[in-house]
């Protein structure tokens, strides 16, 4: 067994995206989700050094959908809140995450996987106007029943809506610090974080959190080198999808925040990623990058991916 | 907020069964589980002194069967191995007794969860005979087209049945005792830990751990000082249930285990619960104590509950 220890420069925080984990096709068997989990594993043991402290942050988007679907189908059974539900997601990515990697990456210390609790501010407009749909599709009289907001999302077809606030701060952000520190890979953060509003003490919300901008906010407050967004494109484009798209390679902050200003990514996806990659650069971080698993090795070296700089 | 923190002394390990935090009987709402949990977060609260480090250990029956019921109604979304439902439950529970342990003790240090494994032994006899009803109860009709082992558990009805091996190893045990020094209260073990086997790196088998045996053999890798173990009788008892019955109070481990090789307690309920207080008391620790959240504060002053001593 490889002996790597923490070398004490600064960790590099990954974002992995959730669909990354487990594909939008249907029923997964276990084993399929485990070789997913497997490659990604080896992907980030091919691209890092032995020696590089690694906090792995995760999307839980179908996995909190499946959960959501599951605990509706059997009425029977204790009806769970979103914000325990995503900490279920935390630990049911996580464990597979940590084992994979534990078993790829063979450092001395083990991996560990943290409920992660990410504060927003109980004013965030976002409450006012919930954007994100989770769960079930219904039917609209399904959707009328239903004791939460719901939305028509295509023909026919509803689901719940939910708001996702700004995260404002990773609760156990100095505890990721340490176990860093002393050489542990950490995995937090998953699904953005379990949202919590800060009242006398803290009371968890209905509410997603962008997991990209969570990784930032962990990123910069672990003072990481580097942000990596791994998602399933290998590049952030101008004129995504169109005739003349144009794949981003090595571009200075000043310049991809005019082409975010012009609205150049989709809303639902690319916008957030880059928003992210942006608020790293700006707060400081060396170099946030976009990019695929596959790619990962060589967007380190600066010859693939969307290599944000400042 | 009272800045309490680690005193450095040798914390204290407290072991909550699964059912003092769901109950029996049939579906909560979140509010009468929050409820409860809460309610133990105060016991807790009450009964230690401010600056006393914890690790809280919990069990995960009725949670784990909840999952199996759910996935298992919902034949459309993945169907995931008892492992990882094992470390789902880890974080269900844990978030929720993270949060109001930390709105009630309020130390400086935050409560962390933590995914936890624990490694069992491949050729464990257990693996040979499963011994644990474990999910949904089925028709015989039923339970023969399941792909597991299933088994009669009465008249009539049938549950999946899993093999329940020793705990040999806690995996992140040296993580816990780090994150307790710098004065973090640890959740962990839940369900008795993810169990794996140690092959050319971890692996998760589809198994459940006795909670108490782990919380023990955690306990005793912490060098803590206590370990107790919650339950819902206040005692152990001799002759439980009957005229007789006699509760045990203060007791060596010599005469504590004169009892159990008499076979004087029940095999599913007290039995792991005196094992692994006499495993505790015989590899050093000072005091174990078996009890009732209620009377956890008037037990560790030396009036209530089993106190088992060397």
């Amino acid at each position: 067994m490889d002996d790597a220890r923490s070398d004490g420069a600064d960790p590099i925080v990954v974002a992995l995206g959730g669909n990354t984990l487990l594909g939008q096709h249907g029923p997964w068997t276990v084993e399929e989700q485990r070789d997913v989990v497997e490659r990604t594993a080896r992907r980030l043991t091919d691209a890092l050094d032995a020696e590089t402290d690694l906090v792995l942050t995760h999307g839980n988007g179908p996995q909190v959908g499946n959960l959501l679907v599951q605990q509706e189908a059997a009425p029977e059974t204790p009806q769970l809140p979103l914000d325990v539900l995503v900490a279920e997601t935390q630990a049911q990515i996580g464990y597979m995450l940590q084992q994979a990697l534990d078993n790829e990456r063979s450092r001395a210390a083990e991996v560990m996987t943290l409920v992660t609790q990410v504060v927003v501010d109980a004013d965030d407009p976002a409450f006012d106007r919930p954007t994100k749909p989770v769960g079930p599709f219904y039917t609209e009289t399904e959707a009328a029943e239903k004791p939460f907001e719901t939305r028509a999302v295509s023909d026919g077809t509803y689901r719940r809506i939910v708001p996702s606030p700004d995260p404002v701060e990773v609760v156990e952000a100095d505890e990721i610090a340490d176990l860093v520190a002393r050489g542990n890979t950490v995995v937090c953060a998953g699904g953005g974080g379990v949202p919590v509003v800060r009242e006398e003490g803290l009371r968890g919300v209905e509410a997603v959190v962008d997991k990209d901008r969570t990784s930032q906010l962990l990123a910069t407050a672990l003072g990481a080198e580097r942000l990596v967004v791994l998602t399933d494109v290998e590049h952030a484009y101008v004129n995504f999808g169109e005739a003349e798209q144009r794949p981003l390679e090595r571009i200075a902050a000043a310049d991809l925040r005019d082409h975010l200003d012009a609205g150049e990514f989709d809303e639902g996806s690319m916008q957030p990623k880059v928003e992210a990659c942006l608020r790293f650069v700006e707060a400081g971080g060396e170099c946030a990058i976009i990019t695929t698993p596959d790619r990962l090795a060589a967007a380190l070296d600066g010859e693939a991916g969307t290599r944000v700089v400042a």
